[in-house]
């Protein structure tokens, strides 16, 4: 089992709102130093067997097609060694 | 300028009803061999400055109490080179 992560970000010429509003509560909150902030998604999926060129391929076309709306997003497809444990919070 | 990511996920024993429904929707469309399916939120920071170890301290700290809810998520903080281009769909 190998876990691929497609992220999906707005395109950098669409307005960002969400992000927007997460960049003027910063300094409020004590955080400053920020120029930018940018919101969008990320899916991991678990795939059954090798990730190959073929399975690459399927996903990168279910990205396209299914998980962003690329009128106005990117995304990116990355093989994500399983192994890695993500930071937990605590 | 800097780009630092901090991606937001469920923990794995919260249940993800937005992740089951895109897996279910899958097979219907065509997409088979996909185990499991997780969707969270990405933030990209463009941090003023240089990322050294006390930048990345406030933006861990930012990520715990402001853009994850810790008893519900979990969160990793990324550097990421801001030469590279995130792989545009077309």
């Amino acid at each position: 089992m190998a876990r691929v992560v497609v992220d999906v970000m707005l395109k950098p010429e669409i307005l960002d709102p969400q992000g927007q509003a997460v960049q003027r509560a910063l300094p409020r909150l004590g955080f400053d130093g920020i120029a930018d902030v940018r919101q969008g998604k990320r899916f991991e999926l678990e795939v059954d067997g090798p990730v190959d060129e073929a399975a690459l391929a399927r996903i990168h076309e279910m990205a396209e097609t299914f998980l962003a709306n690329t009128v106005i997003e990117d995304f990116t497809v990355k093989v994500e060694e399983t192994s890695e444990v993500a930071g937990a919070s605590k």
